[in-house]
């Protein structure tokens, strides 16, 4: 880890290993602040009585139009969902284009329709914007930055710092959808039923399930290295271990055939509209029925526990009751995802 | 500007007359909103006791370095100063890179260093990041983009509505440093003293000139597109016109040579650590002695005054006392120039 970073790899837009390196090696001893430092998905921010939730993601997806959705879906939806993660009510977003000359103005206005909906369902408002257009062939079709700002309520602490042993762990719904679905149309495979992104705004959800429980610890949304990466960041910052029940995880099984059929893992595939959400384990089943009854949460279940070692650990205890450690991403199966 | 928009062009991100039409056919229509309908350099938004300014800016310079600075300072100063245009206090920023797969670490690390100075200069925090590495040749090298977050005081109300019949307009310094120096550099020009990029952060400066003046109407940095086509977005946003005093407007005489050579009107450059001030007649050259005891005013003038008409127009008082219209600019002289 102490080598400096010669040059930048794929991998080190990961969101895995590679990723947490160049942080912790080349942003955090230059930006170090004590907000930065929490590498939660949003920075807290008290500024006079409010609490402020701010974030920021830029997404490069490839194809920009996917089954299931498109870039300004997941550019509304992405920052919306990190917002939501530190229990912040999402308000108000900017959003910045960088297109590529030659864009086809049908495409652009298929987007920004998209991303008017997507705000619209989020109850969020897109209040500034800025425009870049880079002569052909240095960008890739469009990329596009949103950041955001919530309003977190008084007493709402949730951060990937406060698991806490005995936590019960749950998620909101099948499990690699989104890259499954990016990775397919790559590879241009088909199949009878397309896998579909899963990309979808989780405020309202959260909003419901903070309502019935003042116990949920943490909440994140497993996006880009997946629930395997996301629940490993969450075993290092809260110092604790993670046991996954992989008889409870939630696949669809068309995901799980093309992930068969492609060598590759699950747990390491991006979602867009799943979170994993750390609560005590007496509110488990009420934050679970009501998870089951949103319309983002219907495949909801309970997938694991929080134990006090070993730290900063994950692994999962399989069907056949034998135990598997199960790694942050390590190498990148696949750029530009969101 | 009834007909549909049918592919994106270089023209759409100049800043100038296309980009307007951009927002007006395409992003307003579908998100609409009273924030976003200002096009101001920031919404500005009531939360709680609150008044917060809220600024989005990608940038895209190439090249990436260059004399004056590089694409870290602009991407701190830019959002810095469209903060401070609405008179407010930056306070904390994000950063979202976009890498191309192959940069060299020296060199991001070079650019990051350059943020940190600027933020430390700035007085601001980054609090919060996100990076996405694209394969190569699907970008070009690094686009960053930062937004950011400051406070109004009570009573302060800055915006490009704001301007009167009777107000001064002054500007802190020489025009158009830093379009000539990003196009030097492109072209392959070199002169005797090579022209630097003028980037600062304007935030402190823009509170010394609040503390001697209460009636400052507008402010506005005059990036892309340059002074003239700034001040016709004022003029048009105050249905006011324009009138510029030629033999007032600070150049520096390498800028002015480099344009002829080049056959280009200066007052089209873009300028990264440039401010318009609109302000009352009376208070004129009390602000004018607070910029010029600045580092970054040295040079500042009185260049212009608004008049009540011709509405929603530009024109320059010439050195030989004629009138010459002001429009916007018209495609785009220099792509990636911020």
């Amino acid at each position: 880890m102490s080598k400096p970073i010669k040059q930048i790899i794929l991998d080190h837009g990961s969101g895995g290993k590679a990723s947490q390196e160049l942080i912790e090696k080349l942003f955090l001893p230059f930006f170090d602040n004590p907000f930065l430092r929490e590498m939660n998905d949003s920075a807290v921010l008290s500024l006079g009585d409010l609490k402020l939730a701010f974030s920021t993601d830029s997404y490069t997806v490839n194809p920009v139009i996917f089954p299931g959705g498109n870039i300004g879906a997941l550019a509304i939806h992405g920052t919306v969902n990190d917002l939501a993660m530190r229990g912040a009510n999402p308000l108000y977003l900017s959003v910045g284009f960088i297109i590529e000359e030659g864009l086809s103005g049908e495409m652009l206005e298929t987007i920004v329709s998209t991303m008017q909906k997507a705000a619209q369902e989020a109850g969020i408002y897109v209040v500034t914007g800025d425009t870049k257009v880079v002569p052909k062939g240095q960008a890739d079709k469009i990329f596009i930055n949103t950041s955001g700002i919530g309003i977190i309520k008084d007493g709402v602490d949730i951060a990937g710092q406060n698991a806490r042993p005995g936590d019960l762990i749950l998620i909101n719904g099948s499990i690699g959808d989104h890259g499954m679905c990016i990775l397919c149309q790559r590879e241009g495979m088909s199949f009878n039923t397309p896998i579909k992104s899963d990309t979808a705004p989780l405020n309202k959800l959260v909003e419901q399930i903070l309502e019935v429980s003042p116990h949920i610890h943490v909440l994140r949304d497993p996006t880009r290295g997946g629930v395997a990466t996301t629940l490993n960041e969450i075993a290092q910052q809260s110092q604790v271990g993670i046991e996954l029940w992989e008889e409870h995880l939630p696949f669809h099984e068309s995901v799980l055939g093309a992930a068969e059929i492609l060598g590759l893992d699950p747990l390491y595939l991006a979602n867009e509209g799943k979170m994993l959400v750390f609560v005590v384990k007496e509110d488990a089943e009420k934050v679970l029925e009501v998870m089951r009854s949103h319309p983002y949460g219907r495949e909801a279940a309970i997938i694991g526990e929080v134990r006090s070692e070993p730290q900063a650990k994950v692994w999962m205890r399989t069907k056949l009751g034998s135990k598997r450690l199960i790694d942050m991403l390590v190498g990148e199966p696949l750029p530009r995802i969101c």
